[in-house]
């Protein structure tokens, strides 16, 4: 893409209603524009982090065995009477009345309208285990919105539910989505601890947040440091050996870890010193078995293998792509910008033309975009007529992974310089071999 | 994708509340439930026929030069004041208040949004021309929702939305989407023709509907029969280049084509009647150039390279996936099922397995399996117990392009029969070469 024909707002100054570092970092960079009280427009270059964050939690998913659909936002009040949940929920739900006259919502989760869909199909257990998820915007009308996409209004919502028989099956079912969120995790560059939490308003008595650690985040979390050498589960792991996927998950419970409310001082205590990390977490997921809490009162049941009748149970497992980006925008910045994971960059490279309109400059930039989307790297073309200073600047604040650059001195000598976002590195390379250094693959 | 595995709620019934064959169609192959009045989920093969669609939109949006963004659902109603359009609305629009009694509304539509954004960061004229479009999920409170998804309340939308510095390169900024919306519906398998429409809610002076033509079609449509052979302009279409497009538009816009409301009799009589065509027709597509109608009010203005103010010339492009999968099916299915065109089909190849659990069966169809999949095609392989005239049924219901039957006899002699959905040709091809017979290119 040529910056030239690309819509990127940078802002030169800082936000002042910015209170954290990625939401100043995503205004700054032009990623999002706020449209109102917690609600916000995703331009270009934050639509595309957002896709790949979107690809990466789908195909994991879909690793697991989940399903993907698409449920409406809009829904209707009837549903959340059978669960009993309409008056329960409070003022955080998005109550609507349509021209009827009629009780709707903006849906702030789909456990109710998913069962519903359940209930209506599936009759026996043979066509269980089932696992449903879609990515759908979500509203939650928070009193108080505030660290821009972190803590949103509306946002963007994967939210997966699992049926099954029983409860072992359930637990395994469970177990198959703790196992993908790990994986999920690590491939969006972060490091994800999964810690016991409390169910809140979706209910039930087995939930696990997962938690990222930073210095902005914004509940204290406790743990030990074991958690930051196990293993992630690798692409090859089988998610239909439910022993294999038990184990992963043992592993991953084993050492301590709480949020502040499920917080045990005294098991603490026991833990050695030196062992013992207490630091600031930013919740990237949540997942909950809740058992019968909806299929009981809706009715969803399947015949079992004896014949008879039986409420399934159930689980939900949420992650909020919107808010993964602020996340790992706090993770993962300096004092100069964004430093994007190669996973979710926009843009693998930021191709720097120091002097736009001037022939050697234009024609080795020209060569070089040619050769590395040849090359399958999707590159963004600073072809503009902006100083060189504010070609950096820039360069930097969107945080693509790797900076190449063109002068007239290089286009002379037929070289560009290769700028390691992450590490600063730098190395003058011939232009011929750009793009086969830049492929991935040995040059 | 094992069926095994899969969630697709066949319905043996015809459902009574299906008026059109697209709604009973979808109903029938599990792509979508209703989940309240003008309101759908989208099952797993439903959501990757929407998948499909939107890709092929999205490409070509792209190529036409559009830059795809995000704008959030739910609007602050004083925009829609800034435009005058809050009061003149009407009751379709969903009007909404928060926790803190702020009228909200579900977008309808995003003019004033996008004129907002615009306003906010655009200054000068070498920023021009810009388009920006999304892809998201409208609401319009219909009083009657019917025909499914061809006419729901909760449907999604790509809308695009072009800017420039006067009328000459909005004029061609709205030739581009007109030429990419040819391309568009041609790659969806539809034969769309143009029509100069009414401008309605949106305003404007200039305006095109698409319209494809299907028995159930909601309108009478009249045109010359020239539209069935104009040439659809191919890949290597320059949009860089207005004349030529201009020349393309011309031309799909030179024979008679009005909609009734914009029919013009004594014109329509002035054509032999051996070139006339009148039929009923779908809307799949609407294009407008409103020119200042939003600009003017909003303040969207750019210095001009007469260093002046100048509103800026929009123009404001919509196509509706959720709607434009009805229409498909409207227009290309039979009495068995749906036909999908090979470029939006949920998967490619029905992979039948007549006898499952016979060994040699399991053997044939694994094997075709892999072959198929490392083909890069996306099979979904019938391995459930079913018998096979239900198989068969289901097959052609659904109505992906190619199905692959393997029955003990085949099995036995190492052949498969391959049957094509749309023609009904039906051939035995041993089972070395089906992977290769089915993978677009030569055995």
């Amino acid at each position: 893409m040529r910056l030239s024909r690309y819509f990127l707002p940078i802002l030169k100054e800082t936000p002042r209603e910015a209170e954290i570092v990625s939401h100043r970092l995503m205004l700054r960079a032009g990623m999002i524009r706020q449209q109102g009280q917690g609600s916000f427009s995703w331009l270009p270059l934050g639509k595309r982090v957002l896709d790949k964050v979107c690809r990466i939690v789908r195909e994991e998913q879909d690793r697991a065995g989940a399903l993907e659909i698409l449920m409406p936002t809009i829904q209707s009040a009837e549903l959340w009477r059978e669960s009993g949940r309409y008056d329960d929920y409070g003022k955080e739900m998005l109550r609507i009345k349509d021209r009827q006259d009629r009780d709707m919502l903006f849906g702030p989760t789909n456990e109710e309208m998913v069962t519903e869909i359940f209930r209506s199909y599936v009759k026996s257990y043979k066509d269980l285990p089932l696992n449903l998820y879609h990515i759908q915007w979500k509203y939650r009308d928070e009193v108080r919105p505030r660290f821009g996409v972190m803590r949103s209004r509306e946002f963007l919502m994967k939210d997966a539910y699992s049926f099954d028989l029983d409860y072992a099956s359930a637990r395994a079912a469970y177990n198959r989505m703790f196992v993908s969120y790990l994986r999920t995790f690590t491939r969006l560059g972060l490091q994800a601890i999964p810690m016991r939490a409390d169910t809140g308003p979706i209910g039930g008595d087995l939930s696990h947040e997962f938690i990222i650690l930073a210095d902005t985040g914004e509940s204290q979390v406790f743990c030990q440091r074991d958690f930051l050498s196990l293993p992630v589960p690798g692409e090859d792991t089988d998610f239909s050996d439910d022993a294999e996927i038990g184990r992963i998950v043992k592993e991953w419970t084993t050492p301590y870890a709480a949020t502040d409310e499920m917080h045990d001082e005294a098991a603490w205590e026991r833990i050695p010193e030196a062992e013992r990390l207490s630091a600031r977490g930013i919740e990237v997921g949540h997942i909950f078995h809740f058992g019968e809490k909806y299929s009981k009162p809706m009715g969803a049941k399947v015949a079992g293998p004896d014949g008879k009748d039986h409420f399934v149970s159930m689980g939900s497992y949420g992650i909020g792509p919107s808010r993964l980006i602020a996340a790992i925008i706090e993770a993962s910045h300096d004092e100069n910008g964004i430093i994007w994971p190669e996973s979710v960059a926009p843009f693998d490279v930021a191709l720097i033309n120091m002097k736009a309109g001037d022939a050697d400059c234009d024609s080795a930039c020209d060569g070089l975009y040619a050769a590395l989307t040849a090359a399958g790297r999707d590159v963004l073309y600073d072809d503009t007529d902006q100083r060189p200073g504010g070609k950096f600047a820039t360069a930097d604040l969107v945080g693509l992974p790797w900076q190449v650059i063109v002068g007239p001195r290089g286009a002379a000598s037929g070289e560009a310089e290769i700028k390691n976002r992450a590490t600063g590195e730098r190395s003058t390379v011939p232009l011929a071999e750009v793009a086969a250094r830049l492929s991935g693959k040995p040059a």
